[in-house]
């Protein structure tokens, strides 16, 4: 099956090994001795530089795929396919602080003020994963400020590009079905989320084993229930939290989200589903890994200031939580209900969320 | 080799697999159709408690070793071999996560109600764990509230008793070496830290690259870790920070604990070195153990009130950090200086150190 | 949402944990002293027991689904996602045996001897999930031996039923598409083969680069492809090797599953080639469960009689191969041509794998 | 504690990242479209590559360290390290194949022909890395058959160097210890197993719940073990496998390392314990690696000829069992006995087993 008209390759030649193998210059080496474990805090993290390039070469194309319409469902397939080869790597390189981890800080710090202000983690690549997927630049903190001037200028611009988030938004925002000829998705589950309300009120009211206590308690708890519905129910005031920031996702594009979530068994919405959870899961490999990383800077350098002048880990660790990008997908699972309390859809629509069999 | 006296036994009998095996009882069985994916839940949780039971067996021993006097190298092997054995068992705990989370928030939803109050994760063990390896009840929120009362007596009777922390900071206080005939060890070491210090503030006087702006800047950076090694070396003011809760660990422990890190090559210490490297280990593995849990726990429920009642992972979320155990050991990387600028120790020390070969 | 009308449910009842956490009876204990890591022993063995049971749970459930006419599209997600919840679990029940391997051999020693005959691994429910999958008993040894008349009997009716890979293969031969109005796969397929084959010789034949060696060679090796497609066009051929035991698939699914993979990007066909992928993934991790198992044995008992009386891990090893049950999955690969050589689908037909939109 | 005499350094240059990520080029972009998962199959091979070079790192210094005379402790403590460090990386480049797995044989066909012969696996290093490990060319098969000539050279000086296996063997060897004043470990452990042997035999003979039958089988089973011994007791019988090929560790080696395995509990004898136990994790994972690569080839390329022409998974599959390096370690489980029927050390011994506390 060989293509005997090409020239052959060599495996080295292939993977440019030259170049990769001799790209491992330790600074300690300059200054006095060797460090030993100066080549392993720099092969981990060529290691990571190297994932960080597939990673994007995968969102490249994630984008491209996403930015076509209509989006056809074969790369949807792709796209789903790219997305869990993403997660994979993120799996591979949080597992991968282990190895650098068998590094004590002494033996860091042997090397640690060679790479002064070269920080421990200041990695471009990163960034712009970070903006591709679709983490915002809070206001205020410029965490670019290591970086050139050249390097800014990369990373403000690819903020002005469609993230991730947005193509995800898009795509929701225009998915049809949530309007099916006399159905409305929308008032039907509106109406079965009051009724299952109404009647746990009632259950709770005429429950005899219950002390007049435990009734208030579990009014008010439902009465909490109630008012978060009611959030998603009032599009003033989900806009209203949009405004604040407390919410990202669209109007259009939260209800199609619901949608997929409450009919995930039919066959049509099961490969959006499958990227809702993907983008979740990604969302969530990344805090690991700031979790990780913030661990293993704590470990190495204590409340030190960090190789590269940061405040250290217990910057790192303030940051963690308010970096999450999907977390109105997390937040999709407060408005559950219960299969059996399913509005159930009219048949012609099912036939059209199914296979032409 | 068989001891042919003794009954032969039978791998079900030994494992009691007949009581194991019919242990699962799915609540949705008994409430209209069983939920395909409660046995999934049961079955997670079950494995959970059984590593919890052998988390506990571990420790006991290792309590119990710790609490002999004097201390034997052997046995401090045993403990560290059976730490090692925790941290395993934790790693794979952790990994199983990935196996509930094949469980979608609408197939949990199935049987979710059932269960109240019985919270997703209100295990007797984990808190037996944590008490044991010195977490601390901090003052004000009461976490025994869904436990029985004699749960809760429990875990109070466990809290009067030595922890492993407990354990750990005796052994380190009474570590001898720190003074040895005409060498002490803590004046040789801030007489080196000041020597580094003061060193570190002539380079950056007199380096002629640097504006007035920059020297200005790293003059005051390093005042700050002046500072910050001063409250290592004024006594009063690191009582004063235990006293506030800042810091845990004795003043005579922390220096042990400073000379093992610093002196982690000689024989001796190796052992040391390691046990506190792992019980690093077990607080960042509990860390991740609760941060996935946070994170599973919103995926499932949203901002909902969770099965138990509790606030939901937001909650779990903001006791993560106020949970670690050993943070001082973390912190001790604050006050490493270069092995190059370590104090020799005196020959005959060294010889102490090491085998008697 | 709380369905106060029922009893609320103690965690500890709920998971039988008062059962469940008195089920380790160490046999040293009666015998001397008590074996600190027959706990050890115990626990990762009933673990393993409890996560067999939540395997065949998910098997039954996949049988029943499989075995209805006509298997919904639905349900063959539902198939999917059970069969990659069973790759999680032996995901993380093959990273398990890092914990057991903490115990040394001659800790093991110090209780081996109480367990004659109880096997290391005499699992009436592994026996029972390799039967499920479709693993079949080779004549002759009879791996039963260690188990009771009743046991035998048991593990000998599950053979008497469907399998797993039986499922697979009528589920497979019963698929339609191959045949579409004037098109035929087959045909195109074998004319598409033919002509790769034929203008890959007429390459190698006027590549002027090529000395008259290097001709022959590449000749020959394009020869040896062909005779390889040829045991898959001749029917006659194919069924000889049925029969010879080096194939087991019926020709009919083996057709199929060629298709699949051939066009597996067409959204129909995306859930059947992400099925026969996680059929192959469990076998994978099956094997690899069986190498660690037997490196593990190696480990702890060197060439000695193993516990159970078995000839130990030489045995084990011996075994591994000739245990794969899905190999003929693997082996398709075999006869996949390049995306571009593949023969175009009538358009009709196109659409018919896609979904109504 | 900034040394600013020192120019500052860039973490993009530092880490050559302009070389690193501009070393990946696709072959499918020259002929062709652009594949896709090319970047992947280069990406995930340079990131193998990365690790080998640092697991030679290790190997390098370990072999440096092995080679001073007399080893100290601290050396065998800096071993040890770097051995972990080893095993961690071969863990996380074990799970680094299911990333390459995201790819399927289909998408892997759309760029597999312009890679030949350059193989899926040709890694100079990675043959390195075995020679240094100790693994000798088995006689006849020449595996450098595609290598140039100056690579054949340079594998083939390396097997005329000291190997890791080596070292250990020497450094066995010459361990002390196992003679002490009028104690002789060899000759007391032969006469433990000979009572432990005869005892088991009178157990055996008058046990009267057996069978005759009965009674014969264990007598044989005991025998057998008796046998074992013998080969290992008969130092001309020892010599003999030695020669056969079966046996490769040295007499005198083999003598301490059970001697280590026995004592393994002694101070001094901890770390010993710890480096032969890493050594075999060590061919564990190699091992671990060879089945998942044989794995992967086969899903990818099926029994087709493999990209650099060899004859695929099936030869990979056959090298596996023999490329084992460390199987003399493996075996020695073979020879423990159990901890109260060890001999007694003397104990002027023990005390200098111990530190010198």
């Amino acid at each position: 099956m060989r293509k005997s008209e090409q020239p052959s390759i060599d495996y080295a030649e292939y993977l440019q090994l030259d170049q990769l193998l001799n790209s491992q210059h330790c600074e300690s080496s300059k200054y006095g001795g060797p460090a030993h474990d100066e080549m392993l805090f720099i092969i981990t993290h060529q290691s990571y530089e190297l994932w960080f390039k597939q990673i994007l070469h995968e969102l490249h194309s994630i984008h491209s795929l996403f930015s076509e319409q209509p989006l056809l469902e074969k790369n949807l397939a792709l796209i789903s396919s790219r997305l869990r080869r993403i997660i994979k790597i993120q799996w591979v390189i949080n597992q991968q602080f282990s190895i650098l981890e068998t590094m004590t800080p002494l033996d860091f710090l042997e090397f640690r003020d060679y790479l002064i202000p070269a920080s421990g983690f200041q990695s471009l690549q990163f960034r712009e994963i970070e903006r591709r997927l679709g983490l915002r630049n809070s206001s205020g903190n410029c965490p670019y400020g290591r970086f050139s001037e050249t390097d800014q200028q990369f990373l403000k611009n690819i903020e002005t590009e469609a993230s991730l988030f947005d193509y995800l938004d898009k795509w929701l925002a225009r998915m049809p079905f949530l309007e099916f000829e006399n159905f409305s998705f929308w008032q039907s589950y509106q109406q079965a989320v009051r009724q299952m309300l109404d009647s746990d009120l009632q259950i709770i009211r005429h429950n005899p084993s219950l002390t007049p206590n435990e009734i208030q308690q579990q009014t008010q708890a439902l009465e909490t229930t109630r008012n978060k519905f009611d959030c998603l129910f009032d599009k003033n005031l989900y806009q209203h939290y949009q405004k604040n920031g407390e919410i990202r996702l669209s109007y259009q594009a939260t209800l199609s989200a619901l949608f997929i979530q409450l009919y995930q068994d039919e066959p049509i919405l099961q490969l959006p589903f499958k990227v809702i959870n993907q983008l979740m899961d990604i969302d969530a490999q990344l805090s690991q890994w700031r979790t990780k990383h913030a661990l293993m800077v704590e470990r190495m350098v204590g409340s030190k200031i960090g190789t590269g002048g940061s405040s250290g880990h217990s910057y790192l660790k303030s940051t963690i939580e308010s970096k999450r990008i999907y977390s109105d997908l997390f937040n999709l699972s407060t408005f559950l209900i219960p299969r059996s309390k399913l509005p159930q859809l009219p048949e012609p629509l099912i036939k059209q969320l199914g296979f032409c069999l």
